[in-house]
């Protein structure tokens, strides 16, 4: 199994109130790049900030690495539009950060993205591959690409209290823009993510069609920002589905079954037990924040597979922690 | 432990005879990246052809490869000049590919490949780095790195005919070219790059440099290139030196005690057992060919010290070749 995480950014993130992916609006922008340095390296390299919520919630990348040094895997990252420098190594699919939905064409490069990591996905050489992602506002764009394909538009969210008005308001804004009805681009899934998507879901869809077209495994480790990379997938007919894998913080906040059914997602959920400490690294989850992000639902599915107790989890968790933020 | 592959070109190697690391001349520009993907993926990715000598010796990152699936080792890949695009997840220190020593000034972004490379090395969090290079024609360019220097000049070669008068030719020729006496940049290590050198010297010494000024325990794996590096690193006066590791192959083909000696540089030298095989990804190395490359002594010198038998890793090599030449 290799771990790919795609990292990018959109502009829809500098909405205020939209995203909880950073301590500021300002920080966010640093989010995916910090993200992916600590999924390779275990720490921040360069001078980004670690990821934390407005309230310290430390980013997923610290559930998704502590599950890395448990298990161990091999991951690769790329850029999607990264918005600031990062010292993880990348590759890089296409161009720039996606823009702001409510603006006509945030992501004009949408088809060059794809075919990118369509290429990678179809080469690499590994049986299986679990694809995360990091883009703060990534839900919303997500939304916005499901109101595109005429999916139902189920959303979650990084903040505890999800900002599903404000998230429905920016779509149907970005569609009035776009001079799309909902469902419009049912049968084009390439033109759904560039008028109201972000370059992550084009890389993600890619590098899963080409990956699949190859006969590779797939699992989207994520909640429904790979719900609407798996109804971009499904337009490409792959023989076999991939699979979705997320976390019981995303099971609680949206209803999963009618969107994972209608797709045809073989589905799982992993209780990563949080409940069962206080530590400040895992107690936000469980009072509902961030919930995903960074494949940690993949991540901890694999874990789960291994058969390792969760209370040994929570033991590298802390270790990440204190890493970070000693 | 992580390996760390630092991947360039420089227009030397388009000399004619001056290196073997490709089949052509014309494929000698996809070496590193195809090296990069070898190491990563354990397969070539994109379209580049596997690279192998004019005779058929597969390149050294086999060998490093397979003693990664051995033992295990997290790896990074920085592009210092990569000509062609590689799927190989990468960190872009700076710069275009460097030139031919012949010209005047062949590496002019010398400093800045330097500076970028320190900063990743002083933010690394590993304790121990392996370094490892992929440049063909840079034992020509390390070559005229230690005529400007004023260092010792020995020089090996992936050719089982080490080309030394061609090389020292050329050297003589860029020397002239630069306006250079011999010595006469024997405190300027940037400048001697500049004028002598390739960009992966100048991302190899910056990055060992970094990581050793943040106590980062350094290991070169390589032969006569990593000499011109730990030249370079010297002169920036590391409490610790890093040490050298090499393959007995450059040990057979080159003296390294006095070299060795006058830099302060701990040596070891491994001997893979190749001779106790006769299969075609092994038995060019024993004809004289290749000898080292892609971090491959480094690498030899961590699995011998894993205990395990090279008998064992003989069979990784074969698994690793037959996946690559299926």
């Amino acid at each position: 199994m290799r771990f790919v995480l795609v990292a990018g950014t959109t502009e829809t993130a500098g909405i205020e109130g939209i995203s909880a992916a950073g301590a500021t609006r300002a920080a966010m922008v640093h989010t995916p790049s910090a993200d992916a340095e600590i999924l390779v390296y275990g720490a921040p390299v360069s001078s980004s900030p670690v990821p934390v919520s407005p309230t310290g919630c430390p980013t997923p990348a610290v559930i998704t690495r502590a599950v890395r040094e448990a298990i161990g895997f091999p991951v690769a990252v790329l850029d999607a539009g990264i918005a600031r420098p990062t010292a993880a190594p990348t590759v890089a699919l296409a161009g720039p950060p996606g823009g702001d939905i409510r603006d006509p064409v945030p992501v004009p490069n949408a088809a060059e993205v794809f075919e990118t990591a369509r290429a990678l996905g179809e080469g690499l050489p590994d049986d299986r591959i679990v694809i995360g992602e990091t883009i703060p506002g990534g839900t919303t764009t997500a939304l916005g690409t499901l109101a595109a394909l005429g999916e139902r538009e189920v959303v979650s969210s990084s903040l505890p209290e999800n900002p599903v008005a404000l998230k429905r308001e920016v779509v149907a804004e970005g569609l009035a823009a776009s001079g799309l009805e909902r469902g419009e681009r049912a049968d084009d899934p390439i033109g759904a993510v560039e008028r109201m998507g972000d370059p992550v879901l084009a890389g993600v869809a890619g590098l899963a069609v080409g990956a699949l077209e190859s006969g590779t495994v797939v699992t989207l480790g994520g909640g429904t920002q790979m719900l609407a990379a798996a109804a971009l997938v499904r337009r490409f007919e792959p023989e076999t589905p991939p699979s979705l894998a997320t976390t019981s913080f995303v099971a609680a906040d949206v209803d999963l079954e009618p969107p994972v059914e209608s797709l045809g997602l073989p589905l799982s959920v992993t209780d990563p037990e949080f409940a069962a400490t206080s530590h400040e690294s895992m107690a936000r989850y469980v009072a509902g924040e961030a919930k995903e992000g960074v494949g940690m639902g993949g991540a901890l599915a694999e874990y789960a597979d291994s058969g390792d107790p969760f209370p040994e989890l929570h033991d590298w968790i802390v270790t990440v922690y204190d890493r970070l933020f000693r």
